[in-house]
């Protein structure tokens, strides 16, 4: 079995955030499963077409860092009912220039974590829907809307304590890695995303 | 390589729909790769789960029959820029008893036509949200928003005239077998539906 | 102050439906406000654009009834994460013909009930966006996403039992009536609903 | 007939941005009707809640001159089939600190304008869902999802030349411009959001 490669990307810039936490939790359970690394969004300049004509720094790492790996796995918070704007700033700055997106063909899974009842249903939604024209095969189940999430559920090392949503999050943690398999072992075989109708803006 | 079975699904119940066109364009482009068979819904009971204690026979037909395939292929029209709600009715049919979803792990891919220039991207991306509760992996490219859709894009037989929408439809045809042949292969690894919150109503 | 006419749409068939009582929870505190009655959509024929040369009577028996209300108040289970088909088929229906909808500037307000945590999010929203389109002007607060909702929580009447649910929904209740009046008084100013980029299907 | 101070928010940070000059058009010619300002969202910092406890300068300017308009216009192109992360940031951080939204009843229309043919649908509906919560009521009609606009239906100053598309514009901003007459005439009518679930991130 092999060991992939595996970027998190993490919604939230607070150095406390819920789905950090979240993140590494994950990360830690799938370790003998894939690599994975928590890629910084925070800063990266509001995406601008015009200044993408000489990419800032910023924006050529960050590109390169998930060019060379084999999936994604996003964590994030709901803000107003969607994604924040700076994961979906992240996600623009990867998918530029045209026709040279980092994402394309990359699996992908989302976890939303909420302290309310309703777990970021709908940044969860919102996001799946950028993958269909990113063309990032995503994971349908387990759906990952963690609610109720607050400071208690996490141990002194900010991982999640023993308990059910340790090991829930253990079963995602699982079947990312199933998915990650499944997808890039078909690479060759998943449609050329050559077909965008949006091309302009 | 494995000729699939596939269930076209169509959106409307018009007997000369666009949809039923282009879903049977679609079916006879692919005809090497796989056998398909529009399933007939316009016949289903508006679902009640009072009178699915002793399922109605249209109900255990239509179950039946998506049981047996490998693959789902919906081709459907936006009404009020979202599903049809004879289509959502079908989708609801099948996924009942709870736990007994003949849905589950079927890969899928949606097409919607339309007349006008947004060709059902409303309908086609709430039809994509039910895919994930569903755990039906989705193919997320070519995306397939059919605008600008008349009568006279089809020959006699009602199906695509040679062009560019002919070949598109084409390139969808062929990116579903591939999709479908992934999936299948990969069903084993892909997670068990069991995590499902929203088990009542 | 007006005592409106208010149509409640309920998304769920079941006798026993959770969804069916919040509404009627709903109702019975608004008494003083808007009269209103469930109307049935059970009965409702599959939307066909064919039979509807010749509308069936039930078709032109809802939208009779429709016609005739202020507002329009939608009280509906999630199914799979989306609105109910038998729900949505209710509102084709009122949709067509094409330029003679029934839905049209009628202020609307949505509840979305479920036992489970998310409390009909998906469905919720996907509501809101067909609303759009029908040019029904939107309570936006409070959100109304229930979760939670078994049977314990009514009465032996079938209501609401006292407690924070109860006030909440009549606080809901309050909130619509008075968004009623909002809309009906303006209904002049709100414009024509002509600009339907869909018009075919 | 009151004249109105609108703030609108362009999508877009591109100099040539298509939907800076759709805004510019729609400004001009509602200028009988509300005074209208493109309020800079560039040089907005990632939202973060930990700086936020000091706000930037730029956030408290912001904040500072959305409180003082009487409605929101949007006009935002859609980067993969969503708000654009510029947008959405902008939001995020006018709607903070939690309890203070500066977006709270003012009444909002959204434009989506692309040169593709789907108009950015996906993120005209992105953003309605997120103006729910934000307790902002939206105008329904007409939609406005602008397709295929490039840069020759610009005259030499950069404003919509004469045509449909032109006239069309004309008519969103009367729509609007009575849209916020409606809203602003109701607001101690429109119910107090303090209903909001997702209080936690």
């Amino acid at each position: 079995m092999t060991v992939h490669k595996i970027a998190i990307l993490v919604g939230s810039l607070r150095k406390d955030s819920i789905n950090r936490k979240i993140a590494r939790s994950i990360a830690s359970q799938a370790s003998e499963r894939f690599h994975s690394e928590i890629v910084e969004i925070g800063n990266l300049p509001l995406y601008n077409e015009d200044i993408d004509a000489a990419p800032p720094a910023e924006y050529r790492a960050f590109r390169e860092k998930i060019s060379g790996v084999d999936g994604v796995l996003f964590c994030t918070p709901e803000y107003n009912r969607g994604l924040p704007g700076v994961l979906k700033n992240a996600i623009d700055v990867g998918s530029r220039p045209y026709g040279a997106s980092v994402w394309d063909k990359k699996p992908a899974a989302v976890v939303s974590a909420s302290p309310g009842a309703i777990g970021g249903f709908g940044a969860n939604h919102q996001l799946r829907q950028l993958c269909v024209f990113l063309n990032m095969p995503m994971m349908q189940q387990p759906e990952a809307y963690l609610g109720g999430i607050t400071g208690d559920k996490f141990d002194a090392d900010g991982l999640l304590a023993d308990g059910p949503l340790k090991d829930f999050v253990g079963k995602i943690a699982k079947a990312f890695a199933d998915w990650v398999d499944v997808i890039v072992r078909a690479r060759t075989e998943i449609a050329e995303d050559g077909a965008h109708a949006a091309k302009g803006r």
